[in-house]
């Protein structure tokens, strides 16, 4: 592993504009961060090849966006308002308040006062309340939702009645999600606003445990293919004890964090038929499903894989970066690709994710058929790239080379003199660093087969 | 103008997966509005659209995603603490509160009593507010933010350090925002949470005012290209005496809407250096930008295009929504597409805004195969076209022509007996319900160029 890993992506993110502090100018507010220009760009790509791995590409899912304030009976029929707590002490010296189960916190706290004096255990409520129209009271008061679930709960008749999908089949939905954790930290790993990207999957409840191992699967080889390296991630089967009360089954998919070794990326559950059953019990309403065939009526089972949009950048940009040593590679200029400290800083992310996609660079900024001809190239792949495209003309070759690599750019393509004379440019590879001279009439498809 | 079309809107998005009323099984939050299936996938292109034009086709605008909690001091600068309010009175005889410039509702309410008995009127500040933290007091408030602008200006210095924008450029942002309205209502345009497109256009104080033009003029032309029709849309300058006090100038795209006539769409603003000077003042940030080739250091002025994705997407169903007399229109099979009214529905969204691009059908779902062939064609089209592709097999070829020109899908494909000897299929176009008989290894090519 690298040393100061999570050091070194905190500050990359801050310095190329993938993510900064919320509100910094403010001192920030704790446990929120804003995307820049290129994490926007990255958080696009990766809740593309979800949805079109989850949605777009398959028969049995369709996508929901529900908003984030919901009726308040939904937090009473989900169990949230009784039970979605963290054990919360205070300290009865300075009034600090820290969770009861993490315990180097609080005996780092009590060896600040050289003595322990703590108020008793209390279940302290994560979700966020507010209140809906003119009047602040509690028939009023409502919470911003602490997970999109059950948003897709509480529209299954509407989708049922005006889709046809049949069981098994799945809802599924990207949206924001609030959490006023205790202690937030780890930069995008605990924090209190966040986007998630949730499938909830019906199925026949005799199927349920089938359904669970597919989606399992699946999920596991969505990031294998998007290039999380095999080492970093596994599937771990949580003890029934340790499994929330509403779920059957739960497996984690456990990356190998820096800060702590493995843990929780994503959750895949078996949820029965717990919060069908729940809304149909508060609502008063029918939410069983009928099977058109055999006249079956029932509440499905679902399956539910879930996971915040913050781990899943976080992981990727800790699993694509490198530091490679620059001499070993060629530059084309004969000047190396390194930043200040002599190596080369590369994230090698999956071209679906990588936030811009090409670079075009005129060889000199200051020779205008070069300049001209770049231009042209860089608008014309700006329409035909399905993705980011920018342009550099700033400083030498190296270190253009050397600003897209720290970003994760796969190709840059560069216009020499010889590309005045033969139509051809170089386009040079992320990874490998090696050049391969394409003809500009050709450049499109060699781009876009490599991209896609 | 259709009669009741707005009725008729409502409820064919209700019927086909669009737009459910939030949280409708415990009688609905009012406000709040669920995309289903169809609704977020029109959602999702739009945004895409504005996103291409916006960012992606440009040289000058990066993209931005913000968290909706910022700091509260935010607020205290932009204004929203102090002023972002509506005018509320109250019935002293049944306490309902009522916006005081609503001068309809007030006098219907009193006609209700049979007089009229107001407290005096207050102000009410329209921003959601919440705790963050484990303790709420003052200290922990804070609100949801109405607007995504803010989280833009409190960036700007974090983008000027981390990209290599120049004056001008632009910092673009989509998400959503929450306004507490005293009164909701009309579907989608007065709602109290909501997703906004904005693009905060930073320029040179001497030049704010030629980008105010060209902004207006670009924005236009953006839902021109997207079908929306010229006689029901225009640009309408604001007096000086109606702007906000923040605002130099401001402009607004009017919409015809059923409703009320015509009134806004989108918002076109030339904020000065409004924000950046509060957030300067406030957080004792220096904000200025230094010209690196003039050496001179300024606060720019800032043109906002600003719109809600709910009232977008409600112009362009409106706009596109049309009744067919349907014995004018071929159907191939000899017959109609037409619903029980007799009438064909259609909604003639523009390609790119269409939720669904393609349906596929074999002519008769008992012959295996014209089944098989077009299980065929329908997976590689998933593969091979940028959108959803639907599949449908049930009733009679006319009932699913009706019910994909009900939701806007530009295409349908038919497998016929025919397509079994001369490997043709049929492609039927939405609008003019023609068909063609296009060579299925030309197929994805042909609707490819059909739909971009």
């Amino acid at each position: 592993m690298v040393s100061n890993l999570m050091d070194k992506i905190v500050a990359l993110c801050k310095r190329r504009g993938f993510i900064y502090p919320g509100s910094e100018i403010y001192g920030g507010l704790n446990g929120t961060w804003d995307l820049g220009p290129l994490g926007t760009l990255l958080a696009n790509n990766i809740k593309n090849e979800w949805w079109k791995s989850i949605v777009l590409s398959r028969d049995d899912v369709v996508g929901l966006d529900s908003s984030i304030l919901y009726h308040p009976k939904v937090w009473e029929a989900s169990g949230h308002v009784a039970s979605f707590t963290d054990p919360l002490i205070e300290c009865k010296i300075c009034h600090e308040r820290f969770r009861a189960d993490h315990k180097k916190d609080i005996s780092e706290h009590e060896k600040m006062h050289d003595k322990q004096k703590w108020t008793e255990i209390k279940p302290f409520n994560l979700m966020f309340k507010t209140y809906v129209g003119p009047i602040d009271n509690e028939e009023n008061k409502t919470y911003l939702r602490p997970e999109t679930a059950q948003g897709i709960f509480i529209n299954f008749q509407n989708v049922i009645n005006s889709t046809r999908v049949k069981i098994p089949f799945g809802i599924a939905q990207i949206g924001k999600g609030f959490r006023n954790e205790i202690t937030t930290g780890n930069f995008l790993f605990r924090v209190r606003e966040f986007e998630m990207m949730e499938l909830e999957y019906f199925v026949n409840p005799g199927l349920d445990e089938k359904w669970y191992e597919y989606w399992r699967e699946q999920r596991l080889s969505w990031y294998l293919k998007l290039g999380i390296k095999k080492n970093n991630i596994k599937l771990v089967d949580i003890p029934k004890k340790d499994i929330a009360h509403y779920a059957r089954k739960a497996t984690e998919l456990w990356y190998n964090w820096p800060f702590m070794g493995f843990g929780e990326l994503e959750g895949i559950v078996n949820r029965g038929d717990y919060d069908l059953s729940q809304h149909a019990k508060y609502s008063g309403r029918d939410l069983s499903y009928l099977d058109q065939d055999t006249k079956e009526k029932y509440l499905p089972y679902v399956i539910e894989p879930s996971v915040g949009l913050g781990r899943t950048m976080l992981a990727f940009l800790l699993d694509s970066y490198y530091e490679d040593d620059p001499s070993t590679h060629s530059t084309g200029s004969g000047q190396a690709s390194s930043g200040p400290s002599g190596k080369r800083v590369v994230l090698k992310l999956h071209p679906k994710l990588a936030s811009v996609k090409v670079a075009v660079f005129p060889l000199l900024a200051n020779k205008l058929p070069l300049v001209n001809l770049s231009k042209d190239i860089y608008y014309n792949l700006k329409k035909q790239i399905n993705g980011m495209v920018a342009f550099d003309d700033r400083g030498n070759i190296g270190k253009r080379y050397y600003s897209q690599d720290e970003i994760g750019t796969p190709f840059c393509v560069t216009v020499d003199f010889q590309s005045l004379e033969d139509k051809t440019v170089t386009a040079r590879d992320r990874d490998t660093t090696k050049q391969e001279r394409v003809k500009i009439e050709n450049l499109e498809k060699y781009l876009s087969t490599k991209l896609n």
